[in-house]
């Protein structure tokens, strides 16, 4: 005999690695999305179609520390059970860190407050072995560059001038939608590790393909091949033609996601 | 017009990550080798055949931080146009850190004095993303065990009786051989880092699977499955089937290889 069980709402954080995948969410084009295999495993558990929703969608290639989605079910499992459940039957490239109850009206996406995401970027000739799936390698990037070492104090000068609220319609893969494009980045943090330069974006939100447009202008700018003051121009003119290249997806990686 | 080059002796410092490869050493059973891969980028880069000798073997699967290797050629190359070559023509997973010209006596297995590797141990419920790779994930290897945190103070307890000189017979899987099995461990340290359990075991050499048998036999003494008294036994007796379970090649890595 099985009681009726009410449907709650649970919040999950969740890490993955995005090499092998076409990003967060699902779609008809590739078949293998996070989103995809998680509500995989779900249905399996409860016994229906789950949907669950992300804070966010991650590009194909991008990974995630701590992304967040929340879904809606009647089981009887325990928020532990849910975990282990899920980690038992998800791929070794996603672990879900944690499962709890949250209240009814949470949204992963909705009552978000704020983001972080880093970006990393080896610099080194010599090849990142370890990491090689989670940086952006500069000598790949630009095979016949004679050197790959960007001028980092001109990018941080350059990053100065994206902190605060601005319109950044102009670093934006975005086609023309009537959503603001209005972001406000609380922290652009460039810092030199060794081999790497990590970049920490914090904000309010940010839109498609922000971070690695902004990481891409600030390396044209460590490579001298523009000015800092052309980010400023850029958001003013909004042209989305005038900023930089997109960096690569496998330097990205979501680290949190902030809520009340 | 070509000058006639000397040939020389080069030692080589690489890196990489063995996942994807039968082993360090070529052989019939395996057509992808790290050593394999190197010879043949270092055969189109000299116009002929090149055989390098590594500082030991490394199993399938296991990875190196900083493996030594030397070989003889007569290139007129400096040693890092030679370092970039293999970069550039040497698949991502394998990296050269660095090249140099040594003695004509230099091997460099022979002249190595000490190596040191480094094993990680996965014991957190929450599956290693990122660390995969690169870890030996309890969790995986006893699915079925209640709880995966070994007594790490048992550990250390067990991991004393194994330093210094001993006769370590009972814990390689070589055959008979007429070969000395003395080996002398002068460092094995056990670390807690959050998720992890890190051994670092620094010695004269180690036999072939001696480290990842030592590592299952910590691991069956940290599971209370045998005394740590046990250990003595088998470096007395010297029989294999006493020790304890090959632990799997992922979670060792060849640190460093050490010369005078």
């Amino acid at each position: 005999m099985r009681f009726m069980e009410l449907s709650k709402n649970y919040k999950v954080l969740v890490r993955y690695d995005g090499s092998r995948y076409g990003g967060w969410q699902k779609q008809t084009k590739s078949p293998t999305t996070i989103q995809g295999k998680i509500e995989a495993v779900l249905e399996k558990m409860c016994g229906c179609p789950i949907e669950i929703a992300g804070s966010g969608r991650t590009d194909a290639g991008v990974h995630a520390n701590g992304q967040v989605f929340h879904f809606k079910a009647a089981v009887s499992l325990q928020p532990d059970e849910i975990q282990n459940y899920l980690n038992r039957y998800l791929p070794e490239d996603i672990a879900v860190l944690s499962v709890e109850t949250a209240p009814e009206r949470f949204h992963s996406r909705l009552s978000a407050k704020g983001k972080r995401y880093v970006y990393r970027i080896w610099r080194s000739e010599i090849p990142p072995v370890f990491e090689r799936k989670y940086v952006c390698n500069l000598r790949k990037l630009m095979p016949e560059e004679k050197e790959i070492l960007p001028n980092v104090a001109a990018m941080k000068t350059a990053a100065k001038l994206l902190l605060g609220t601005h319109d950044f319609k102009g670093f934006t893969s975005l086609k023309k939608t009537k959503k603001s494009t209005v972001r406000t980045i609380t922290a652009l943090i460039i810092e030199e590790r060794g081999p790497e330069i990590v970049i920490t974006f914090e904000g309010d939100g940010f839109l498609y393909h922000m971070i690695r447009i902004i990481v891409g202008t600030l390396l044209e700018v460590g490579f001298g091949k523009r000015s800092a003051q052309s980010i400023s121009q850029v958001l003013e003119n909004g042209i989305r033609e005038q900023a930089g290249f997109l960096a690569p997806p496998e330097g990205l990686c979501l680290d949190a996601v902030y809520y009340e």
